[in-house]
């Protein structure tokens, strides 16, 4: 049974939003049509306007809607350290703690045979192009995944047979027990990074 | 810090939907700008499409792109039933059940004096229009909370009023423990509710 075909319709686009399946789109539909029919016109818009403008910024692959993106144009960023991130989200969520001030390079992805995902669907040449133009520091920041951590490796690698040993330095993000948890429920592995990764206390001063 | 204006909007946007806080819209924008375009066009196309066209039903004032929904132009719909329901959603829900062949009637709302909600807000003189015209059976289905309760008396007090009492049957939907449903687990208004409605078993079969 269905209310309208245009109903049926829009339950059904709205069931391309990651996490919205069938009900919470039908709820959603109904919601917009009872209660915000403004709200629907302006989301119909803004939804048309960034996938038909916002494109990749060319130098680190970020979303842009200019050819350039806002962090690669800023001419107050160090340009001298990359770090090398998943995703734009990754992106947003460094830059929330307004700590880091160089710039980044986006993967899309992360290696993954088995889903045929390899080295030029990630642009890894275009990250060692970009590194041989005066970088001095590479922080890899991909996910503390098994795929994160060979995709990780695999730049890593790479810089070293392109560049040579010692040309650039290159860290991988630190992993161990998140500020405020507690050791008790952190899981084992965390905790194998944490105490793999230990620092002298004179280290830290 | 944001990635785009662009991308800024459309997160905004998103907002308008129910149970989409600031962090979901983020991931939903990002998800349909890096894995599917075409399907957020299309979603922009149907929201465009269902807030500009879909309006409600004469008749029952269910949404509908006619001035008359399907359910109330279907023939061979039970014309002497009425379903008093308070939003679309409802009649989805026991449309689903195929087991219900009259007709509806949309409050779109209930009554609650608190939020400023009186019968012509939810169309009453309508309803009893609607059930003077040869109904025999009103079938309350508001929701078992107080201020639909407080509805469904409403309602049937108007009836009788209007109409004269006997006129027209009104009942409730019965309210109870849910079908798969364990005694242990149900909450102290149900059971009461389940006892206060016990029917004989002669009477079920």
């Amino acid at each position: 049974m269905h209310l309208s075909p245009l109903i049926d319709r829009l339950i059904d686009a709205l069931q391309i939003l990651p996490g919205v399946g069938p009900k919470s789109a039908q709820r959603m539909a109904l919601h917009v049509l009872r209660n915000n029919r403004d709200g629907g016109e302006r989301l119909a818009t803004a939804l048309t306007e960034a996938v038909t403008q916002v494109g990749y910024c060319q130098r680190c692959r970020s979303f842009s809607e200019h050819s350039m993106c806002g962090i690669c144009t800023d001419e107050r960023r160090d340009h001298t350290t990359i770090c090398v991130v998943e995703s734009p989200a990754d992106i947003l969520a460094i830059e929330h703690t307004a700590s880091y001030r160089g710039r980044y390079f986006v993967l899309h992805g992360r290696l993954s045979p088995i889903d045929g995902i390899g080295p030029e669907d990630l642009a890894i040449d275009r990250l060692l192009e970009l590194v041989a133009d005066g970088v001095e520091e590479v922080i890899l920041a991909t996910n503390p995944t098994v795929e994160g951590e060979a995709t990780a490796h695999y730049i890593s690698e790479s810089l070293v047979a392109h560049l040579g040993a010692g040309s650039v330095q290159v860290s991988r993000i630190a992993h161990g027990v998140p500020i405020g948890g507690e050791l008790e429920y952190v899981d084992s592995t965390t905790i194998v990074h944490a105490f793999k990764g230990r620092r002298r206390i004179s280290e830290l001063q």
